[in-house]
């Protein structure tokens, strides 16, 4: 039994196929039929597979969505809500990184294509979304815990996406590790109520019980407190 | 020369009778030409006032965001710059609350209408990155400028939307000036150089240059350690 295309290869595909059509002719001028011809497929396996023309675009955001719903269910309520999103997000770049020249691709052709560019944000929308739900149970016993749990749901994403962009215009040859390190960290830092756990026990240590003194005028920004605190507590 | 509809008018018979039409059959199932007919004018009218059907939905958001353009624009580069991108999301919130009965109808429909929740977030993208840019100005000499500048604009934009979405699902009765000022102090208080200006000494007064003396638990969270600042800063 081997009349044709396995499954995975048939939708891998009509991603290419799509592809090598919208960046030859354009989005807009590519039909689903122009796809199946090239790929070599009937019609209706690509409906099988993509709703519709711009869903071939971005072939694994269903997956990459169910991964992250997935990962913040498997929270124990114990773990520190902002760095367990910041996690979450890290997935959806290592999605993108595990396949540096088709997201390059994609982001230069999404740029063009108002129509792509919509189908993006409402993508992005659903991740946003996703992270507010889970915020917001576990910010319910917070005060102001939805609008917290908004705010920060779309940090992550903002930061995320500043990540990816700057990953996405250096061709995919800058690090992307580091790229979306410094950006959840300024999430973390911002809000986490344990940012990068600094001065937590080690296992096995006894807890310290030191205490932080910070001595400023009244008039200084509380940015510029806050920077007190960190350097006191010494992390970096 | 009274011949027909001046041209305000007949813009917002247009809207009128569009939403008319999408709440009676449906978003998709009105064409313009039902439109233009229950309007009484021409299909050229609709057009020169409408590129597309989406847009007769959200028939103030260029106005709004040429509003907003304008306001960031006439910062002097002394302003707070968190606080003030925080005041130009205030502007694009007065504008829903300046029409309760056409915001609250519009709220229902686009939820209901995939087409035009997607036309709505990339508006909400138009604001979002409008608010980037000009952080990123007043960012640029600052380490992490621009990811600092595209999340708070993330940010920004996120706590206007939470109230927004609180005040439509209210019907347009709760107290929208409330709800905005209580989801801009949540971004201005994380952020803000000058969180509500507290300590701040008032014109005429000689500046107070008293201290403010933190001792926490080396192992507090860091938001407690800025609540005790908050706290001992006395604002509330």
């Amino acid at each position: 039994m081997n009349d044709g295309p396995s499954k995975p290869a048939m939708r891998e595909a009509l991603v290419a196929a799509a592809f090598e059509l919208f960046l030859e002719r354009g989005f807009e001028q590519t039909t689903v039929d122009d796809i199946v011809s090239l790929a070599g497929v009937g019609r209706r396996s690509f409906f099988r597979y993509f709703p519709a023309k711009e869903d071939v675009v971005f072939p694994d955001h269903e997956r990459s969505l169910a991964e992250m719903t997935e990962f913040l269910d498997s929270g124990t309520g114990e773990e520190d809500p902002v760095k367990h999103a910041c996690d979450a997000a890290r997935l959806v770049l290592r999605m993108y990184a595990e396949q540096p020249a088709f997201s390059v691709q994609r982001y230069r052709l999404t740029r063009k294509v108002p129509g792509l560019r919509a189908y993006e944000l409402s993508v992005v929308w659903r991740y946003e979304h996703t992270l507010a739900a889970y915020l917001r149970g576990r910010f319910a016993a917070r005060p102001e815990g939805p609008l917290r749990a908004d705010v920060i749901a779309a940090a992550v994403v903002a930061a995320h996406n500043h990540a990816l962009r700057t990953w996405l215009r250096s061709g995919g040859e800058s690090d992307w590790v580091a790229e979306v390190d410094a950006a959840m960290a300024f999430v973390t830092d911002t809000w986490s109520d344990r940012p990068a756990d600094r001065g937590a026990a080690r296992p096995g240590e006894e807890p310290e019980d030191e205490v932080v003194v910070l001595v400023a005028s009244r008039k200084a920004p509380l940015w510029r407190m806050v920077q007190g605190i960190e350097s006191a507590l010494g992390g970096n």
